[in-house]
């Protein structure tokens, strides 16, 4: 299979859903990426940190793509989080996207480890590029220190493009410092890089960069697509800021619990708001009042209110 | 199988040696734990943090278990890390050992979220004991902040042993940080509490802490074992300055590689040098500088000098 080039646009890093015994729930998880597909998401980032892919094990993982695939959802339209602690678990997952035709994988660096060498980190990515050797691999780099507590330095992406300029084609920027997403879209406009969160969204495109990836977009995909789509017309800004606004209530509270939250309503089933430890699911006071202040802004998942 | 307690005195966070691929050896483990034990060591925390336990794959650390048991070790012997980022893993590599006879367990918490409620991290190490659901199972707590980057607070402890006092028995203590270490034994003395490092050995045995469990016990596993087995006796101090003297002199290089380096030199087989990425392993020179400041300090692995 032929991919149609590097990811641009609104992906969703997509929530994954657990049953009431924390297994995964992959009819849930198919329903929701289709309906994120209809709703206009450019792509599927499955297996982010906001999807708890770190709290699953490589077979659940590998379960849920093949799920999603047997539901026919493209391969064309993923971007799966392959990267892992273990060098074994990265390369598995990732060669076996890559069989599966995924488009493009979004990877993490190992990251138990930290202040490790540059060396290090470029090692840890050429080895899985190279095990994997695959010609249609794309690696989109996925720098998110305030989780990973691994950043991925300017120095690590200059020597990786150098070595994998067809393989390494862009990078998501999770550091929520613009200063950082500037460099690298000034730096490197070769990449397709994404930002983090929506609220940089307009920003970013203005400076040659190809979308966001962003938690929010499980339950916001039509109002960030939206932008996406008017970003060089007069109402951008207008866009920019009622999106922001819904971001910032969301992100007051816990951000999967709030954004499962959201989704249990909107779903009506209540299996949605279950999160696996060390995370904590939003208790009845706490979820009662993300709906209020969402209310109160006059959004809710689904029906995006395009008031400008 | 019945275990004979608590663990006490010096246990070992075994290294992991690799072939050039990178695929593990187990044979060369084998031999290596065999090692650490005929010099005393009074048990193997193999699947720590010096043993590149994160980069490996779950089936890997199942397969190593058990060649070493198929070897003869004894389970008795054995405190296998089993917490991972994913509570499918962590449970899956707890009920296996435990199965097996392993006499403890260390368990980190799930390191991959920061900033985690309390809830949250109980919720995970719950979850583990609840589903092993084995009266068997004897857990150490893993505190180690510089590397996990989620700690284990004094509140966390007390809420795990309300729980299950029976099941959580002791801690192993990587801060670096001795104030945490003395309010962990003075908080908890029901609990077998073991310091990272040896330099803290002398102290934590006359706050009647269990021990320690510490990397150079790789290499050093002699010398350490003798300050374990002499600490109320005259030479306990000296004991105590040869021991740190030692460490001091391995901890100014990268620590798993200069522990690598030096088992290299001892086993005679380079193999033993290469660490998984994102560690990167001794070079020449530095491996020369390690070398010679440890003949300077008339140290070598397997001939532990009791100068004193």
């Amino acid at each position: 299979m032929t991919n149609s080039g590097d990811f641009r646009g609104v992906l969703v890093p997509v929530l994954t859903p657990f049953r009431p015994r924390l297994d995964t729930n992959p009819a849930a998880f198919v329903k929701h990426c289709q309906w994120l597909l209809d709703e206009g998401a450019d792509g599927l980032a499955i297996f982010g940190t906001t999807s708890e892919a770190n709290s699953l094990a490589t077979e659940e993982k590998i379960e849920l793509l093949e799920s999603l695939l047997a539901a026919g959802v493209s391969a064309d339209k993923l971007m799966p989080g392959t990267g892992t602690c273990s060098l074994t678990d990265t390369v598995r997952l990732t060669a076996h996207a890559v069989k599966q035709g995924c488009r493009g994988l979004l990877m993490l660096p190992p990251f138990y480890y930290k202040d490790v060498s540059e060396d290090g980190l470029f090692a840890s990515f050429a080895e899985v590029i190279e095990r994997v050797a695959d010609s249609r691999l794309r690696v989109y780099l996925y720098h998110i220190p305030p989780v990973s507590a691994v950043p991925i330095s300017m120095r690590l992406i200059e020597r990786l493009l150098a070595t994998y300029p067809e393989t390494v084609v862009g990078l998501k920027d999770s550091s929520g410092d613009w200063s950082n997403t500037l460099a690298v879209l000034e730096g490197f406009p070769q990449l397709a890089t994404f930002a983090g969160s929506e609220v940089f969204l307009l920003d970013t495109l203005r400076h040659g960069g190809a979308g966001c990836i962003t938690a929010t977009g499980n339950v916001n995909p039509g109002g960030i697509r939206s932008l996406y789509q008017h970003w060089r017309d007069p109402q951008a800004e207008a866009l920019q800021t009622r999106i922001s606004e819904i971001r910032t209530v969301i992100q007051s509270f816990p951000m999967i619990p709030a954004l499962k939250a959201i989704a249990g309503r909107f779903y009506t089933d209540p299996d949605w708001r279950i999160v696996r430890p060390p995370l904590t699911a939003l208790d009845d006071a706490r979820g009662k009042s993300l709906t209020a202040a969402l209310d109160a802004l006059q959004f809710s998942m689904g029906t995006y209110l395009e008031s400008v």
